[in-house]
C-alpha cells in the first residue's frame, strides 16, 4: 500500500550512456526470482559511495570501502537480494571477495574494480556458488535500457520498484540522471538501510564526486526513517560516466551548482520513494523543524517525533492526538527547551503555542489534515535560525504483520 | 494479555500503618469509573519522589517538585486518571493548584503539603470542578485497607491492577512494604512514564529518603521501556510513615542495607508489572548487557535492542531472527565496538560470537527459547566489567490497535 509512489513509464526512464545493466535469477534464497543485478561501467567513470555506520557492517560494505579506496577506477557493481552477508565474519568477507573475483574475471577487470552489494537476511552465509554460476547470464543480458528491470531486481520487502529519471540541459549538454533505490524496513539510514544507485553521464572529477556524494546523502537518504533501525548494509552509490561531454572538475565550475541541484533532487526522490513504500505505510509524513540552534538539535527533535510509536500509530489512525507529538518533542533531549516558545503546526493549522493548545485550534481542522495521505508536521523551536527536515511514515498493523512474518 | 503478572490475594496485601487511602468516581473523562484516589499520610511521614525528564512536564509534576522542596512535610496525595493535565500551560498549573487547595482545606493541612498526580490524555484542560466536588467522597472512604482499590483507581490502558506487598523483619521490627503502579504505554521512564507509589511503615530520615528514592528508581522504573516514549507525567513516590518503630537516619545504620534491598526488590516488582501488562505485550523480555566499559554504554546497547521495532516484532513472532538483535547492537552508537569480541545469548543458548553466528548454534535451540513467554537476551561486549539490565516487551498487532484507538 505505497503512498503516492510515482512509477515512470518505461519510455520516461532514460538510459545513461556508459552504464549497462543485466539482471538474472541466481536462486539466492528463493527460486524464480530475479535476485542478481550486474552493472558494467565505461572506462573513466567516477564512482563514489557512502555506507552504513552500523558497527556490524556487512562484508560487501567493508569490501566496497576498500575497493573505492584502492583508486583503480570502478568498472562493475554486483548486487544480490535474499541474503545480506552481514554478521557472517571472515567467511562472509571471503564470499564477497569471491563474488568480485568471479565477476572481474568475466569482465576482464581487476577484482578491486568491482563493488559488491547484498541485501536480505542477516547472519546467514552467502551462497556464493549460486551467485557466481549466474553471473554469465547477467552479463549476457547487459544493456543500457535495463534500469527498470534493475529496480525490480534489487527489491526485497518493497512492494513497488523505485526509479527516477530526468534529462536536464547544463552547459549546452543534455545530461541524463537516472537512479534506483530499494528498502522498506530497517530504515534509518546513517548512511542508510537501503541501496541507492544514481547514474549520470555528466563527468565529475573523483575528489569532487567523493565530496558530493556525502552532500547528496545528507539531503536525501540520511533524512528518512521508517523504524529507526539502521541496517548493516546501507549503501548509496553515485556513478558519473562522463559520456555526455560535460565535465566538471571543481566546485567553482560555473555549471557545478546546476548539476549538484539536479542530482540532489533525484537523490531526494529516490529516498522519498523508500518512505512511500515503507513496510505497512499508509501515510507519508514530513517532519520539518525550524528555529533550531543547530542542525543536530533540529534532527534530534525531528527523529524523536518520527520514531515515536505513539505518534506513528496516531497518524495511522488519522487521530490528531497532538499531545503525543508534544510529548516526543519534550523527550528529544534538549534540556533547556523553553516549551512556551514552541509552536506546532499540522500543515497550515497552528495547533500548539505558549506551552499548550492554541486557543483558536479546532479539532476538525486537525482531523482534516490527519486524514490526508501526506502530512507535514512543522515545529518551530524559537531557539535560532537552523531548520532541517526528516521524512517518515505511519505505523500500521501491516508493519507488524510484515515483520512478524518476514523470515517464515 | 498480561505476561505472568501476579496479583496477590487481598489478604496478602498488607496495610501500611500511617497510610490511608480513599478511591471514588469523579467523572473526569468517563462516568462510572473510579478515577480519583486520595492518600492521607500520618504526621511525621517522610516522602520523596522522582519525576519525568520530559521538557513538557505536566502541571502536577511541576507542583509536586515545588511542594516537596517546600519541606513542610507531605500529608496527602491526590491522583486522577482520564486527563494528564500536560501541555495545558498556566491554566493547567492553576487547575492542579486548585486541586491541592481544595484537598488541603478538607484535611486541614497546607496546600504545600499535598502532592497532585494526573494521568490520561495530554493537551486537554483538567475538569477541576469535577475533581474537587468528588474529594469529600474519597475522604469519607479513607482507610488503610484500600491499596488494591487504589491500584484499580489509577489504571488507564492497564488491563490489570499492579500491587506488591511484603512483610520483613528488620532490627526486631516487623516492617510492611506495599506499593502500587500503573502504566502500559508511553513507557520509557526517565524517570518514568508511569505512576508508582511505594509505602512503608519504616521511618527514614528525609535526606536519606531523598537519596534512596533515586537509587530505587534507577534500579526499577528507570530500567523499563515499552515503546521508548518518555511521558510527561511519570512520577514515583516513596512514603515512609515511621509507624513501625524502626527508624533509620543514616546510610551507616546497621539495618539500612536490609531495608534498602527490600524496598528495591518491591520497586523492581512494581516496575516489571508495568512491562508485564504493557500495551499488547505477549512476552516479557530481559535485556542484560555485560562486559561494558561504562553504565552509559551498557544502557545504550540495552535500549537500542529494547526499542528496535524489528527486534520486538521478531519476539512477537517467536522468530529467532538474531540478525536483527546484532543489527540493533551495531547501531547503538558505540563507535569503537569490536564486533569480533561480542557474544550474544538467548537465555542459555550462545547464538553469536567472533562477529557472526556461533557454529554450534542450532536454529531449534533459538526457536525453543523464543517460544517462551519470558526471554533473556544476554549481550557480552568484551569491553569492561560493567553490567546493567533493561526490561521490555514484544511489539504486537494489539499495540497498534490500542494506540490507534485510544482516544476514540
Amino acid at each position: 500500500m505505497a503512498v503516492n509512489l510515482h512509477i515512470p513509464a518505461e519510455t520516461d526512464i532514460h538510459p545513461v550512456p556508459g552504464i549497462e545493466i543485466g539482471v538474472t535469477e541466481a536462486g539466492v534464497r528463493k527460486a524464480n526470482r530475479r535476485d542478481l543485478t550486474v552493472f558494467r561501467l565505461a572506462p573513466g567513470s567516477s564512482v563514489a559511495g557512502v555506507f552504513t555506520q552500523n558497527r556490524f557492517r556487512a562484508a560487501p560494505v567493508q569490501l566496497c570501502e576498500r575497493h573505492l579506496q584502492a583508486g583503480q577506477g570502478i568498472r562493475a557493481l554486483v548486487i544480490n537480494t535474499g541474503n545480506a552477508n552481514a554478521g557472517t565474519g571472515e567467511q562472509g568477507l571471503a564470499a564477497a571477495q569471491a563474488t568480485c573475483v568471479a565477476l572481474a574475471r568475466e569482465l576482464d577487470v581487476a577484482p578491486e574494480q568491482v563493488l559488491p552489494f547484498s541485501t536480505g537476511v542477516i547472519l546467514e552465509q552467502l551462497p556464493v556458488d549460486r551467485i557466481t554460476a549466474a553471473l554469465p547470464a547477467a552479463i549476457a543480458g547487459l544493456g543500457t535500457g535495463n534500469w527498470f528491470s534493475a529496480a525490480h531486481g534489487i527489491m526485497t520487502t518493497d512492494t513497488l520498484p523505485k526509479v527516477h529519471s530526468v534529462r536536464v540541459r547544463i552547459g549546452g549538454h543534455e545530461i541524463t540522471i537516472t537512479g534506483i533505490s530499494k528498502g522498506a524496513g530497517m530504515i534509518r539510514p546513517n548512511m542508510a538501510t537501503m541501496l541507492g544507485f544514481l547514474g549520470t553521464d555528466a563527468g565529475i572529477a573523483q575528489p569532487l564526486l567523493d565530496r558530493l556524494v556525502r552532500e547528496l546523502a545528507d539531503q536525501s537518504f540520511n533524512r528518512i526513517t521508517v523504524d529507526g533501525d539502521t541496517s548493516t548494509n546501507d549503501s548509496f552509490i553515485v556513478i558519473a560516466s562522463g559520456q555526455s561531454g560535460l565535465r566538471i572538475d571543481s566546485a567553482d565550475d560555473a555549471h557545478y551548482a546546476e548539476l549538484r541541484d539536479a542530482l540532489a533532487q533525484a537523490s531526494r526522490e529516490l529516498a522519498q520513494k523508500i518512505v512511500r513504500d515503507a513496510e505497512g505505510a499508509t501515510k507519508f509524513i514530513t517532519v520539518h523543524v525550524e528555529e533550531a540552534a543547530t542542525t543536530d538539535e533540529a534532527l534530534q527533535v525531528a527523529y524523536s517525533v518520527a520514531h515515536s510509536p505513539l505518534v506513528k500509530t496516531a497518524f495511522y489512525a488519522s487521530d490528531p492526538n497532538l499531545g503525543r507529538i508534544l510529548c516526543a518533542i519534550g523527550y528529544a533531549g534538549i534540556d533547556d527547551l523553553d516549551t512556551a516558545k514552541l509552536r506546532l503546526w499540522l500543515d497550515d493549522v497552528l495547533v500548539a503555542r505558549d506551552g499548550g493548545r492554541n486557543p483558536d485550534y479546532r479539532e476538525e481542522d486537525g482531523q482534516r489534515v490527519m486524514q490526508q495521505p501526506e502530512i507535514t508536521v512543522r515545529i518551530a523551536l524559537g531557539r535560532g535560525d537552523v531548520s532541517d527536515t526528516v521524512y517518515t511514515c505511519d505505523f500500521s498493523h501491516e508493519y507488524v504483520s510484515i515483520n512478524a512474518d518476514y523470515r517464515s
